[in-house]
């Protein structure tokens, strides 16, 4: 749909920019992918393992389900409706706080750091197998310096 | 979770890795989060698009379902679901294919085609704003050297 005319009036990516731009796409659709495959066996998805790592690093394993919500980008019904499923799987389990009215948790079980701890440096293999490890070594402060601005950007447009 | 004993027997990422890991995660989520946001006052999510993009593209604006399942990389059955809502919103439709036992397939409809021309250029601009003006010029080349071969990589490993 590209045309020397819409190149002017609606900003088309050149050539350069397009190839950066579906590199970037292709890299992040194939490696979501492949370490969610990776994760299969252990029941988790990509989405259930960025929840317990947010658990693992949070105060006495515990998120505020707003807070929880926010950093995973999940709307509250979807991250409700996930919590639920991950509840049913002992990893995690929701809790009211009584000095706290807004106060709904989801707190990490014993069973949920468990799995993490089995998890954690398999998943940290699959990372190193299907993108760090195949980056050239002096590549990696470069791709920080190029994608900071654009998380940046990002974290203030979202509201953050 | 990371320790020094830990570092040496599983490896774990040393900082550097860490850092380009956090941004392409962080990057990649916070963008497609935008992206769909932006994609939102027309109805579609990045999804929707991704398999406007894929039949627009197609020779006669079609595609075998099986080949677009491979090409989104989604599972038949999700791919299936998605489709038949895709079909209530009149953007695609289902064709079987006579001469061809395999053939059940996904058309693009005239309002998909009509739809994806209104889009295209909307999407663009917010691919532009929230990622590639962002990037430093003299970077794009380098992002897209660094990245094609875990591109190559990953599609290798998932048997394409």
């Amino acid at each position: 749909m590209e045309t020397e005319t819409a190149d002017r009036t609606t900003g088309w990516l050149t050539e350069a920019e397009q190839r950066a731009w579906r590199i970037h796409l292709d890299v992040s659709r194939l490696l979501m992918y492949q370490l969610e495959r990776d994760l299969q066996p252990f029941g988790l998805t990509n989405n259930d393992y960025e929840i317990l790592v947010n658990l693992s690093e949070a105060e006495d394993h515990r998120m505020r389900m707003s807070d929880l919500a926010k950093s995973t980008l999940q709307s509250k019904s979807r991250l409700s409706h996930q919590i639920t499923r991950m509840e049913s799987a002992g990893l995690v389990r929701r809790e009211n706080c009584e000095s706290d009215r807004r106060g709904l948790y989801a707190v990490l079980t014993e069973q949920g750091w468990e799995t993490m701890r089995e998890v954690a440096p398999r998943h940290v293999a699959s990372v190193r197998d299907h993108f760090i490890d195949l980056l050239p070594p002096e590549a990696l402060d470069s791709y920080h310096a190029a994608l900071s601005p654009v998380a940046t950007h990002l974290r203030a447009t979202r509201g953050h």
